[in-house]
């Protein structure tokens, strides 16, 4: 007998790499996958709002090209990165939606995904549109702490926008793993409900620290290296934070209910004996260092 | 005219450095001063309810000789540091006050100091009793995580009891200083009101992240580098941080009272406008990097 070959399914054959990508906000996310990029030999064009930003990337030869405030062009790349505060990236993509039908990828790097998702597919751009959301940053923000490598081993959440093709999604897991990042792919609405637990949260409560820090009188200098490293996060930019608290208010405002139950518990184990608050302080002990 | 010489005080001779310090508790603080101690040639006298740490100490060289458990012969040291868990301290103190009198400082390191102190006072201990916090440390605990230098730069408060007299207070600074900290003299209530929103509050926080993340089914490996840096504290000994809670329960249930608002206040944001959350993110702003 002869055994009929397998059908080990159609193997597309691989996209050529990026000739040319288009990175729309040079912060710190923006600012290094261009760095990244260009070093990789890719072909950057970059536009920022601030013109001494948009200045000194290309005085430092990581763009190639700066881009007009209209975006006029952009339809040479392969691929487009809006990485802007997730508050202005629809606009910015409604602004290049009707030039961006040659591109193989669109994509963001904002720290919210159900909007922007939204935005793509209301905007006919969700065949190629997958959003990104780099786990790497800084709590510095702008091109001044954008730097080479800051996405090597960090996890990218990728979100397809409904319908986007496979090509789409290959250019952007190669996109993401050419800079060095694992890739994860999962709905927006799955994203928004994780991060806000596990992101937002956490910079909720440095925020809360500080500011309660700072009411009571307490200065920077009065810190211990361990409330130093709990109030760190304090210094991100509130620009950023207000688009991303705001998007996601709703998954958000369950994890802070959730947090604000553990004070509660800590409270009530104090009024009772060593034991409870022994069992207070073990619990959640896997998440130390 | 013939000015007056001027009365610059009576500036006592320096003490000799420490012969001997005798160090009861080898864990991460009292383990590192045993080891800066050591290297600086100082005799160290040491015991450890944990026989593998004080093997591991003595046979380390750190040791130059082993206390029995009931601390006979500690009466050879110029001093004694009780480095236990706030809860054990006290009666460590007491079990060790008749054979105290010739040492020339008594202190111990723990987080909290109004109970420390009272039960010095209250063991005729207090003219040579200077409580000590230095902060410093670990999130790990035991031997295994002491290491030289652990001290350097850092403050370490020290908290007189009512009537120590010059020649304990000017050990204390030396024996601090000598080991490459800073000293910062304050009364032991305002030194546990301080240290309730300084470092128990941060230290509540991290716990606190961790169990709502652990409770609603997060795994470590879900957070990003903010996430996993707010949650490292939450590694600490829970045995540790039970006592250091449950003696400052007072002053800590009024900082973890004052974070609970600012959390509320966010809500109260999100449920508003932008430039509320905006005004919530950007307060305490200066506490961060």
């Amino acid at each position: 007998v002869t055994l009929p070959t397998p059908d080990v399914g159609a193997h597309p054959a691989p996209p050529p790499p990026f000739r040319a990508v288009a990175v729309v906000g040079l912060g710190t996310i923006g600012g290094s996958l261009a760095r990244d990029l260009a070093a990789a030999g890719v072909r950057v064009l970059g536009y920022d709002a601030d013109a001494e930003t948009l200045h000194a990337a290309h005085a430092e030869g990581v763009l190639d090209a700066v881009l007009p405030p209209d975006l006029g062009g952009v339809e040479e790349a392969d691929a487009l990165v809006i990485a802007l505060p997730v508050d202005l990236a629809p606009a910015a993509l409604a602004g290049v939606a009707a030039r961006a039908g040659r591109l193989r990828l669109v994509t963001d790097v904002g720290s919210t995904k159900r909007g922007i998702v939204r935005a793509a597919e209301a905007l006919g751009l969700g065949p190629r549109f997958v959003g990104s959301h780099p786990l790497a940053g800084d709590h510095r923000s702008g091109w001044g702490a954008s730097r080479r490598g800051l996405f090597r081993d960090a996890v990218v959440y990728l979100c397809p926008a409904d319908g986007a093709d496979a090509g789409a999604c290959d250019a952007a897991r190669r996109l993401w793993e050419g800079v060095g990042a694992r890739t994860e792919t999962l709905d927006a609405a799955e994203h928004d409900r994780r991060l806000a637990w596990t992101s937002h949260l956490p910079q909720v409560l440095a925020t809360s620290l500080a500011r309660t820090l700072a009411g009571a009188g307490y200065r920077p200098s009065d810190l211990g290296p361990g409330g130093a490293s709990m109030t760190r996060l304090a210094g991100s930019s509130p620009r950023m934070w207000t688009g991303i608290a705001r998007e996601n208010a709703d998954e958000l405002a369950e994890a802070v209910e959730q947090c604000r139950a553990q004070l509660d518990g800590l409270r009530d184990a104090l009024r009772h004996d060593d034991e409870a608050v022994h069992r207070w302080f073990a619990g959640g002990r896997e998440f130390g260092a």
